[in-house]
């Protein structure tokens, strides 16, 4: 099954507020089987509603539609979705008793302009919103289907699950369409591309995207239209090959977070964690932290943004400031085993880097970053990448890197 | 001036994905006086992607399209592109070799699959992508316009401000679409629109709107299609009053980010900033180092997740932990005291809160956060606030507040 979705809004072409509806929305019509093939946003312009319902209409046969339910004039959505069916307006007694009773629980008069709320489509049904004041709207005129809904996420969202999905699930027994995700960092997507192959044709129909990000590079295959275990058999058996592939690239799957793996390899062992940053100057911890929980392994850290800070926290020698700089394996290894001893733990992850916009040189650009990773009294396991990107890009993979790095020493895996 | 936006990505349709790139679009647009008429999403699928690119064209003769250039097998804009306006792909040499540059530059091979990148629509103008491996393309075709950026929003952004907007601008002289935001926190909307009142008559034709995040609200004025010049006086006046009502609560207009303008205030006075932090686990120093040209202000800090560190680098002594709770006025001050002692400076910010899920208690319910800042030998400014939202949210907005409160401690202005 299939639909388009039509937000509307001149606040959304200006980019003033972010579209997040379209996105939950495609997230939830795929859960229910359901595909969105196009979504399209129009201002509050009564021709541009108009045309945009209508083409969409003629492709699917089936809209839904975000946004213009208000009571204000620049709501237009219901007029013209009414006008285009050829269906008059009339004022549904129920919708206008409920309105009314409503404000008056909010201790309030109900303002005349809000009794346009009240005016429906001839025949539609109405979509009961308790969480404000548009009702959602369910047209039917000869097979095709307009659904409007209210444009405030949180109205929307209480309709799409208690009216919306209901109503589809009956028009769609049995397919879904369903995705999961294989996550890997460390690796381009170029490279992994080319370790992945030309997998398209063996998982077929599933589909294969690469999805890129300063986190690493996401594989999301997707099951159109399938039944529910179909999907789930086809889909498990096309992220255990993409597993293989991407190797110990791979930390997980779907919305699982680096960070979050990292702490389950030290609850295991019972091990805690330390961590001295400079470049990523908190963004390590703060990965780390954001992990509901992480309380049983991770202890503190140590943010040493200037040398004074690596000397005298973390016990980096000076001379090897001097000598190396404050850029290199031999401080970074320093930091490392500093912070681990400073707190007597058995884990450490250390950064130093150059995140810019300044500070490069021709030996070390921006960009250039070191980071280790210690585990018990063996020697610290360092790297050093170029990060490609501006400041906070810089900054964001490396702290996804250094995390990384003491992943793959747990899992006593290969070198990134 | 008028264009449709299309941005492909199957995962924009599943939500998997949330379409920053089309709000990002409207608003740069719009400042540079284009007006977004129609914004289209369709999935990485050839007829799709055609069809959309067609039809958008047919209404304007002018397309912006973002996604499908990177080099996996998904990405088939420049193809269906190219192959709507009859213009075959060309393997272009500088292309070739700056994306081959740009591997060596990070030290890495060029996967072969990479080469398709440097291929081109005949006659297109090549935009350059410094961040990225997929260069923008600018192709004309009897009057007719197709631009594609990539998907990545950093490399998008980058080719809009260097590459786009630079070239549009010649095409529309005249008027624009231009907003300013005065940017608050520490105060809630609702409050904050007492303050402001009924301000809108006073500055049409310009429209404000109030846009709440976790860093406080924003509050946006925009001018529509007037000439520059008057565009900008008006937004001047706008700005000045809007300042003036919001008062201690704003603290900068436009893209100011609070941990800047505090870096600034202790710039000026010459004077170093440490950072002592429980609940927001990095967070702190993150933002403070997310700004450039931190470090001549910012030394380091210490994430003191566990009590041992409290107690142990930061000198809260175990006795005030166990009386009143890691999670007390007693506790962070003394946590500013010490870390502000340890590093020898003279300001220092201190965070100590219950981020949720779990640790909440009737006293002290999840998003209890006290937070403090000192600023050279006086009693450090101690303040509690229970954040709404998840564990996320609390840490952010904790972030903010307490940078803020440094903030209005150093501006000498009132309490929150």
């Amino acid at each position: 099954m299939k639909l388009e979705v039509v937000t509307i809004g001149t606040e959304l072409l200006l980019g003033q507020i972010i579209d997040t509806n379209a996105a939950e929305l495609g997230r939830a019509l795929a859960g229910a089987g359901v595909e969105v093939v196009r979504h399209v946003s129009v201002a509050d312009r009564p021709e541009a509603i108009r045309a945009a319902v209508a083409e969409a209409l003629d492709r699917t046969g089936f809209v839904l539609t975000t946004g213009g339910l208000g009571p204000t004039r620049d709501d237009i959505t219901k007029r013209e979705v009414a006008g285009l069916l050829g269906k008059p307006l009339e004022l549904d007694a129920a919708v206008l008793r409920a309105l009314e009773e409503r404000f008056q629980r909010l201790g309030r008069a109900m303002p005349a302009v809000n009794r346009t709320q009240a005016e429906v489509p001839a025949g539609a049904t109405v979509l009961p919103n308790p969480r404000g004041t548009a009702p959602g709207l369910w047209v039917e005129d000869r097979g095709r289907v307009v659904v409007m809904l209210p444009g405030v996420p949180s109205e929307m969202r209480g309709l799409l699950a208690e009216e919306v999905l209901p109503r589809l699930a009956q028009r769609n027994p049995g397919t879904v369409v369903r995705s999961r995700t294989v996550r890997t960092t460390g690796i381009a997507e170029s490279a992994l591309a080319e370790r992945v192959g030309a997998i398209e044709e063996e998982i077929a129909p599933l589909t294969l995207a690469y999805l890129p990000s300063v986190e690493g590079v996401e594989l999301r295959v997707t099951a159109w239209g399938l039944r529910a275990d179909d999907a789930e058999r086809r889909l498990a058996a096309a992220t255990t090959q993409l597993r293989e592939r991407a190797a110990e690239h791979c930390y997980g799957e779907d919305g699982t977070d680096l960070a979050a793996v990292v702490l389950n390899q030290l609850r295991a062992r019972k091990a805690r964690l330390v961590v001295a940053e400079s470049c990523t100057g908190g963004l390590v911890s703060g990965r780390i932290t954001a992990v509901p929980g992480a309380s049983d392994v991770f202890i503190g850290g140590v943010v040493a943004y200037d040398n004074v800070v690596k000397s005298g926290m973390l016990d980096v020698p000076p001379e090897l400031l001097e000598r190396h700089g404050a850029v290199s394996e031999a401080v970074v290894a320093a930091m490392a085993e500093g912070v681990q001893r400073q707190f007597a733990v058995d884990a450490a992850i250390a950064v130093t880097g150059i995140a810019g916009p300044t500070g490069g040189t021709p030996e070390k650009p921006v960009g250039t970053v070191w980071m280790a990773a210690r585990y018990g009294s063996e020697a610290p396991r360092a790297l050093k990448r170029i990060f490609p990107g501006d400041r906070g890009e810089i900054r964001a993979r490396a702290a996804q890197a250094a995390i990384d790095l003491l992943r793959r020493l747990l899992a006593g895996g290969g070198h990134q």
